[in-house]
């Protein structure tokens, strides 16, 4: 069976559902050897999104760590063609 | 009148206000000078955190970027002495 590439990206996009599910998608991600966890999240799930990566370091991998956190806006459109802007958030996390 | 040390720390707390009432904040601190603004924000309010940023880099001044990202983890004790953990943000803003 071939493993995962370290190139690959690992990507757990955070919704509507309660933390744990998320952690342990991250969890699961690592154990898998990944090398490079990406945390994704829109809008109101960026406050999530910050507790997945912080009970995942705290709580379960002491050995991950924050690698960097980038903030952006998309541009979306509703479905009456209103167009608004939503912020996001990527936080990257790196197991030594 | 003495000018704003830029070693002094600028910060902005979030709050459960609109977003546009703390993005006035930062441009103010910068508007008196300021070098590096530290926006922070807890639990639900890490959302609007990066809202405020995003507003204000993209709306109202191009010059500012995002210097760093800080996350955490604080432990609170609520009224009835019952613990319990939230988390935090720290982006700091500066001018060039």
């Amino acid at each position: 069976m071939p493993g995962r590439s370290s190139s690959e990206e690992n990507t757990v996009f955070i919704g509507v559902k309660p933390p744990m599910n998320y952690v342990l998608a991250v969890i699961t991600l690592f154990h898998d050897n990944a090398k490079l966890v990406s945390i994704k999240a829109r809008g109101q799930a960026i406050s999530r999104a910050v507790d997945v990566a912080e009970i995942v370091r705290n709580r379960f991998m002491s050995d991950v760590k924050v690698k960097g956190i980038v903030t952006g806006t998309e541009q979306l459109t509703g479905e009456e063609g209103n167009k608004f802007s939503v912020s996001t958030i990527d936080i990257s996390l790196t197991k030594e």
